[in-house]
């Protein structure tokens, strides 16, 4: 098994999948993991629906490109260039394309539901990429639309959903801060230096 | 190696940690895990303090416990059962028996910045677990005051508080809903059923 930071360090987010079907068995491993993260007095408020049926995969893309054309429209001007950069649009046909969605639900009652969740969509990042399969955490602007199309109660809010499949692109890993930039010790600014991994 | 899955398992809450101290080597370890986790438009808007100083500890320690009172007082009925139960107070001795803090802080103006700053907290428990070290991931009801003690810019926000060091007690693994009321297949209450792991 790789480490911790190997697989942290290998990973990539992708958002062309291979046509290659995803066992189910791997998707079982990735909740198994993500059902055992540690949340807000342990109210475990997520729910996690799995969809594989090509015709759902396409309402659910619906749905969010349509949610999607409005908040590209909306978006603050250094974002519109880093979307343009990225080549991102309101298009996402990864939802369809993917062998498998994960659309991760909140309870929206729970003290810290969001902080739970999103420890557990780091859990699945990483089950995922130990399994050799590969992610973009995408979530829509608006996200009603999924509850009706879901059966989801209302309490419920689509905080995410996973495109999950092998990797039909290998982008490079956007660079990142270096750790003297964001690690301090005992105060602001003074960075965590001297010291080797 | 361990499998993410078993990290995932073994892992638990732990509010008492041994004297024992802290290497700075692992606390970077966590940190270049931490760094590597994806972030809304790579905008990596987290920042992290890690606290030796005793006497800064403890004035951690009284900021947090002054806001706790408060919160305390408020919570509701269940809430209230539920720390009883769990033997939580407004008192947060872990602030300063910890060997060591880290200080999560998120910029609040940028994408998805409490969603960003989560998966990396889902890393660093990962990495924690992998390295022998225990946290609980401790929220103070307010923070303002953090900002002004340890120098921090007004639009970074405290978001969590990990004290960390090795278990100084063995607390059972609060129990996981089972996998069939979490996860569905296709729409919400089709059980993810009859897939092994």
């Amino acid at each position: 098994m790789a480490s911790i930071l190997e697989l942290a360090r290998s990973r990539r987010t992708v958002r062309r999948f291979q046509r290659r079907s995803v066992g189910l068995e791997d998707i079982v491993y990735v909740l198994e993991t993500a059902r055992q993260a540690p949340s807000g007095a342990n109210r475990q408020p997520w729910r996690f629906i799995v969809v594989r049926d090509r015709g759902l995969k396409r309402r659910i893309r619906e749905g969010c490109e349509e949610a999607e054309r409005g908040f590209h429209e909306r978006a603050p001007a250094w974002m519109k260039r880093w979307l343009r950069e990225k080549g991102i649009t309101w298009r996402k046909p990864f939802l369809e394309e993917a062998p498998v969605l994960i659309l991760v639900f909140g309870r929206k009652t729970e003290p810290y539901w969001v902080q739970s969740i999103w420890i557990a969509v780091g859990y699945i990042l990483l089950a995922l990429e130990e399994r050799g399969l590969s992610t973009v955490t995408y979530t829509p602007p608006r996200t009603g639309w999924a509850n009706e199309l879901l059966g989801v109660p209302r309490d419920y809010i689509l905080q995410v959903i996973l495109p999950i499949g092998y990797p039909g692109e290998e982008p490079e890993k956007p660079p990142r801060l270096p750790l003297s930039e964001i690690a301090f010790l005992e105060e602001w600014g003074n960075p965590l230096g001297g010291v080797k991994e």
